[in-house]
């Protein structure tokens, strides 16, 4: 059934139907590349190519020419750490400025939302109430630190700025001389640079990605670090959070509030007792979102790199897991 | 009891205890002006200046060498609205460049409070619901409508841009090279500048000063430039609005929502509809604030200044209204 040049690949993911997500901007590359489900596929050998999130333990297996694992997203812990993926293929990533955005404008809303303490207004007007509240703190003395400084962090950071907050950054080397410098971005560096970002903020974003270094990463030991009162916007991975650790801190006014957008167990469950806490705000993992047209753009174009013997754009480490 | 060199002041206002406000600031500069209340005065025309805000209409009638009338604000409207305004009298307005951080933050979370319908992941959290939404719009299609653009317009158009949203402000002379144009800023010039920009935009803030021109200016004709559904964000003053056109706005749907800092009666009355309307919004005058220290500062340095017989820094055109 394969037609001339078109590059065989397959759908690969138990969270969602990857097919009803993706089928018909992929539809626009049809000339090119072809992308099926496992039950569909006669030829285990044609598959060149995966389009993956969340696959099952042995998910790779059935292909022995896979080159390339593709991710429908930024993120790539789902696929770095499965057992079969194959040690040859080449994983990809979506690098999507939009998306970037979309995190930047999410941020910005969340540090506000607890710079500001919109929620106290929301309240008022249920009840309804007229209360002014003067503000403690003016933007140049709050703080924002933040932990994961790549396509995402950056364009967070330049939002954060623009509205007047001064930014730290835990980043792995020196960067003393660069356009992040220019904004007014401070990093600290080195083995404890994010405890020293901790220390400084009084409200701390993760967008760190998931690998086992980054893992519970968000616990007790740092909390500790923080000034009394200060806050977490979670945005990375909810693995990344020591659940009970955050429960402690907010019940003794450690940590003041967060903003959670992702979780250990997505959906969170309906019972559990972050939805009733009024210190915490709850987003279902919508702080952004790639364009489905540019996974489509992004994944062709990589399919045809690697099949041609070249190393695909947006290539990640495997080791470093990003 | 008039000391040597001491210029003399008086708290003029009807809105708030001044005093109480800004007694403990001007402490500060005790040896170069002195404010009192009118009852307090026992020689009216020893007073040189006003601090003042929201005066009774005869309120200057008592002081005949008053020489400079300060605002406690950014906003003169309530001044030279008022007919004891005495005509030789400098007018001084209150220029804070973290009051403008604070305007544009607040500016920037109630853009993506719209964009983003982040209302309903607080509605959600209440229920609970886990309910993930697309976006229909990336921020690049979002385009922001400014009116007024100074000191808080400037500041809110780099806050939006650096979230990834199109900024276009209406302006009274072109403005094609400088700073802002690089940050991407539109301008729109001219008699029905104003118009235009409400026509290209998804939603429209207005920081506009109020003076007889803007009166009623966020009105039905101008709700009829707009795409159907878009949004409003009012944080210049409540005679600006025609809030029954509002009304009809939203209940056709003409206008998607708003958020509405500003009110024609302040304190909004506790029986007003729109506290109880999902479609808007309410904050209690709280998108900024000027810092007191830096009233204190400023109004002491205009008062030495005039009295010297120069013009003070950020006098105001009292024909223009700001």
């Amino acid at each position: 059934m394969t037609q001339g040049n078109v590059i065989e690949g397959v759908y690969i993911g138990n969270r969602f139907n990857l097919e009803k997500l993706f089928g018909k901007v992929f539809a626009d590359y049809s000339d090119q590349v072809r992308l099926r489900h496992p039950h569909e596929i006669e030829d285990p050998e044609a598959i060149r190519f995966a389009l993956a999130w969340h696959p099952d333990d042995d998910a790779f297996t059935p292909y022995p020419n896979l080159s390339l694992v593709s991710s429908i997203a930024a993120g790539v812990d789902s696929l770095v750490s499965c057992p079969s993926l194959p040690q040859t293929a080449h994983v990809t990533r979506i690098r999507d400025e939009a998306q970037a955005d979309l995190m930047a404008g999410f941020a910005v809303w969340q540090v506000i939302w607890h710079h500001r303490n919109m929620g106290q207004y929301i309240r008022q007007q249920a009840t309804p109430k007229w209360w002014q509240h003067p503000l403690d703190t003016p933007p140049k003395d709050y703080t924002v630190g933040i932990l994961g400084y790549g396509l995402m962090g950056k364009a967070i950071a330049r939002a954060i700025t623009a509205a007047g907050f001064p930014v730290v950054a835990a980043v792995r080397t020196s960067k003393t001389n660069d356009a992040d410098s220019e904004i007014g971005v401070r990093f600290e560096t080195g083995a404890d640079a994010i405890q020293r970002v901790a220390a400084q903020s009084q409200v701390l974003i993760n967008v760190l990605p998931l690998t086992p270094e980054t893992e519970n990463i968000l616990n007790a030991d740092l909390f500790n670090q923080m000034s009394h009162g200060a806050r977490l916007i979670q945005l990375g991975r909810g693995q990344q959070l020591v659940d009970d650790d955050l429960d402690t801190a907010i019940s003794t006014g450690q940590i003041g509030g967060a903003s959670l957008d992702v979780f250990r167990k997505e959906p969170l469950p309906e019972d559990h007792p972050w939805w009733s806490n009024e210190k915490i705000l709850i987003t279902p993992h919508q702080a952004s979102d790639s364009s489905r047209a540019l996974v489509a753009q992004q994944v062709t174009a990589a399919a045809i790199e690697t099949v041609a013997g070249r190393v695909p754009a947006n290539t990640v480490d495997r080791n470093q897991g990003y």
